[in-house]
């Protein structure tokens, strides 16, 4: 099972915007250099999240992102729909028309046994991403982050967005 | 997040031999020929199962594949990581190591809060699929399927088993 790296760089993006005061924002091109790469690098992610509703882009000389509602209402699972889809990880092709046991199509009304199984396993796994919010990884930075990091972190904001 | 299709196939394999009499076995092509596939297109992923150790090959005249264990003894989560390797879905490529809020490596000593976060989702992704055999595949498999189905499967069975 694979998750793009996309994901990985949305989840930071997401920390690093909610680490804002209230009504500031960030030009992707800080949030680029914040992450120690190109602009153009992280512009589909940027997007990708602005798509599905998780940070906004405000326009003119003092734009830039902003989360689009309080960490505390942004789940993970938002995070990851947002840049990887809503689709199954487990995708069914109806192995079970084919062959000497195969029925017509119509014969088919309720989904194959394994397909439900691993739905359900999927959901699981869904049903812990909503349960933890961009507020929960702040929390949890908040414990671990070692302080000479946070020092360097917040002096970079503090010359970025005053 | 995606899950290949090899999953798909290996549960299929799993539950048809799990059909099986005891000591009987049921070569590779044959496995092949009830999914509607060519053998080549099954090899691979019956070899997985081989190495996972959830199948095994009975060399012979009369030989083919069986499961190694009862099928009770099988869990989702040995199927999948049989076919799908036991890396996490969730890859963290360290992030937090670069830009100018960045440290030394040897600063970094606890994981990351996003990949923890991430790596706990999984894990009850995980849980489930530990949670369910293939045993339970079977059941649901008896409690919903066709009986037109059945009958065909019941008569292939019969024909190249004796």
């Amino acid at each position: 099972m694979k998750l793009g790296e996309g994901v990985e760089w949305g989840m930071h993006c997401c920390t690093v915007l909610a680490l804002l005061p209230t009504d500031a924002t960030l030009p992707a091109a800080r949030l680029a250099e914040f992450h120690g790469v190109p602009a153009a690098y992280l512009a589909k992610h940027l997007q990708a999240l602005a798509r599905g509703g998780i940070v906004e882009s405000v326009p003119g000389p003092r734009g830039g992102y902003r989360l689009s509602r309080p960490a505390t209402a942004i789940t993970l699972l938002d995070v990851v729909e947002a840049v990887e889809g809503t689709a199954p990880a487990f995708r069914c092709t109806e192995i079970r028309q084919r062959g000497p046991a195969s029925l017509p199509v119509r014969e088919y009304r309720v989904a194959c046994s394994i397909t439900r199984a691993m739905h359900r396993a999927e959901e699981a796994w869904r049903a812990d991403l909503r349960s933890q919010t961009v507020a929960d990884l702040l929390v949890a930075l908040a414990q671990d982050v070692n302080p000479r990091a946070a020092v360097k972190a917040a002096a970079w904001f503090q010359e970025v967005i005053s």
